[in-house]
């Protein structure tokens, strides 16, 4: 079975580690293909190294090599390079990065500098971490240099309706994003192509996922890349989603400071209708069974089952929900 | 009295800590001003970043961050970064950066991807190592990147005259110099001009003094770029120089390895020839106090003292020979 999966960084990276261990245990002669397609948005260049924090949540979390806690970086951390940088009054200083880390952006930064793009730099970023021997392959959504930017009141300015645009990463991680943002722009956006494979992963998949990653910044970056929102249209795999609201509020990070600026309601339903051009089927928790999903060009088939993902064993059974979901959808079509 | 000095890495570094020790020991109303010309033919760029090895054994040395048993790199070092690397396969493995040390060489390379100069960002170096407060100003020799290569025979061929070049730090550190050189060349030193304020340190100087560094790969750099010795032969200030040679070996390093592609003695005598035209001033062992002093264009004073740098004291000492030495030819150019 060919899966495709769209994702952000630490929410995304644990469901596709439920999804990875739901698919080794199933009872198939078939090895799985697992494609994943990273949000690269939130990418940002510190200390002139270049930082691509949601495809290094997925290396880490899938190499096992994530700081479990807080769900990026890696485990057993130290800080000599963030420490020196800060001897040297060299900012940012709101974006610690650790020791280990620093090695994969200096590789990363060194690779990119000797031409090769983000996909070559993927590919052997995903090596290191065993990604192959899990049938999984990541790609970057772009390889374009694409940054997401947050508009706010400037606050600077006298002017009440000056704005200011900051790069996503200083809203989110210095701001923890509690100043309200007017709306999200995308810098590059405009010149940004799919990176090698990614519409043909789309298109040639079994089955599509969105895992409960951010609807807006994380998977709404994705599908703003030309060609992304088509391929999902067009594919003949279903399509299907896991929400990654539960019962009006986000299961981590802030999905609600990005719905708000967009006037979608922070909802199952709210985040459904952002896809409902191209979802087939919607995983919902408990809590949202009895909610209405919103009409669009298709049925959208919605079940419900318990979303938290409190460790790897329930995020798996999650996946295997969405992969349930999915195999049915399938089926369903080709019934007489 | 303003002091000039050209200096190497470790050597030179160990030297000039005591230079500093002694200069604030002398009983003088008059502060010191000591300026470093520091090498960088041996500069290097490792995994996309810019290291200056021997401004760096400066900095570090006289801000009392360097490891003292290898005389470069920071004290109390960790290795995170450079495992990531290993893991990652990223080469050269052969030269272990630590972690802090990593801070500076990122802090480097974000400041002169930015287009500040190496003197600028040496300077930042300085205040965060504390140099300005001990009334040194720590300049390199050059703000055009320069690589001392060394020419060795072509182990890959089996043509006996085929040549190969590597890179100064490569037949140093991996080589540690027992392949034997050829010759040495430095890529880019047609086009160096010397940095801001070098020549005028040399032309405006008291008392110019050479440490101990290499002759040939550390002071012989210096002394190539177009300028630099017209300045030594032209300034009014005694240059005195301390031998870097001990009864026919090097105090440390590979000195040897280096005089000996020159065809130039392994000795005292042999590395003050190659500063005939410009020494007044040649600080040897007691062991070399019968040394003869070759001919030049002028007459050079020797005077023997112990020249072994086994600690900051030991070095206050040398240090304050030469400069004792200088300032007896400076009193004997204004005698009557």
């Amino acid at each position: 079975m060919r899966i495709t999966a769209l994702s952000g960084g630490v929410g995304g990276a644990r469901f596709l580690r439920g999804l990875v261990k739901h698919l080794d245990s199933r009872d198939s002669d078939e090895p799985h293909e697992l494609t994943v397609i990273g949000n690269t948005g939130d990418d940002i260049t510190l200390f002139g190294l270049r930082v691509c924090p949601d495809l290094d949540s997925v290396l880490y979390t899938l190499g096992g090599g994530v700081n479990e806690s807080q769900g990026w970086g890696r485990e057993d951390e130290s800080f000599a390079v963030q420490a020196e940088l800060k001897a040297l009054a060299v900012e940012p200083q709101w974006f610690g990065l650790g020791d280990r880390d620093m090695g994969t952006h200096i590789a990363r930064s060194l690779w990119l500098g000797q031409g090769q793009t983000l996909t070559d730099v993927t590919a052997k970023l995903a090596r290191r971490w065993a990604l192959p021997e899990q049938g999984v392959t990541l790609l970057p959504a772009t390889n374009t240099p694409i940054e997401t930017h947050v508009v706010i009141a400037d606050p600077d300015s006298d002017d009440p309706t000056a704005e200011r645009a900051v790069h996503f990463q200083e809203w989110w991680v210095r701001m923890q994003a509690k100043t309200e943002a007017k709306r999200f722009t995308v810098a590059g956006m405009g010149q940004a192509i799919p990176a090698p494979g990614v519409l043909e992963a789309i298109r040639n998949a079994d089955l599509v996922i969105l895992p409960p990653s951010n609807p807006v910044v994380s998977i709404g970056i994705i599908l703003g890349i030309p060609g992304v929102r088509d391929a999902l249209r067009g594919t003949r795999a279903p399509v299907v989603g896991v929400s990654p609201i539960i019962g009006g509020a986000p299961v981590r990070g802030h999905a609600d400071a990005c719905l708000r600026p967009l006037g979608v309601p922070v909802s199952a339903a709210g985040v459904a209708g952002l896809y409902v051009d191209f979802l087939n089927g919607w995983l919902v928790d408990d809590v949202d069974s009895d909610i209405a999903i919103p009409s669009g060009p298709h049925r959208i088939t919605h079940r419900s089952q318990p979303l938290l993902m409190s460790d790897t064993d329930a995020a798996s059974v999650i996946a295997g929900g969405a992969v349930e979901l999915g195999l049915d959808l399938m089926q369903a079509r080709t019934a007489p």
